[in-house]
């Protein structure tokens, strides 16, 4: 059994309104320190009876059919 | 600048639909291997002017004020 972790985030340039909206809330309570702020997704899955090599193709066929929109998203992921 | 990765996922036992039907749409897509799937999120956070003790800190702080619920969410993170 192996477990991927996929990080999905907007990629550069393009508009993050949630992380804007977070930015504002942590500098209204004081975090003065804050600079930008984005926010992503993190899909963790379970993965049944492949060897590295064949869930690493398979993790990468499943983000760009259906977990990440490549117009605007990127990913990167681990196998532990 | 620090960068602080932080990584919040829901506690084991806490019902996961956006998981659940993420799961089963893969499921649906010919990966029959997937098993349990936890969605998350992902929040980027650009820090100035602080000692990586300070924004360990004030991390700790943000995700327990607003970032993470911390009666069905855990959190986690990374500083680079």
């Amino acid at each position: 059994m192996l477990t991927a972790r996929i990080y999905i985030t907007l990629k550069k340039g393009v508009l993050d309104p949630q992380g804007v909206t977070i930015q504002e809330a942590l500098q209204n309570l004081g975090y003065q320190n804050v600079r930008e702020t984005r926010v992503g997704k993190l899909i963790e899955i379970q993965l049944n009876s492949v060897s590295r090599e064949e869930a690493e193709q398979q993790v990468h066929k499943m983000c760009q059919e259906l977990l990440a929109n490549p117009v605007i998203e990127q990913y990167e992921f681990t196998l532990s």
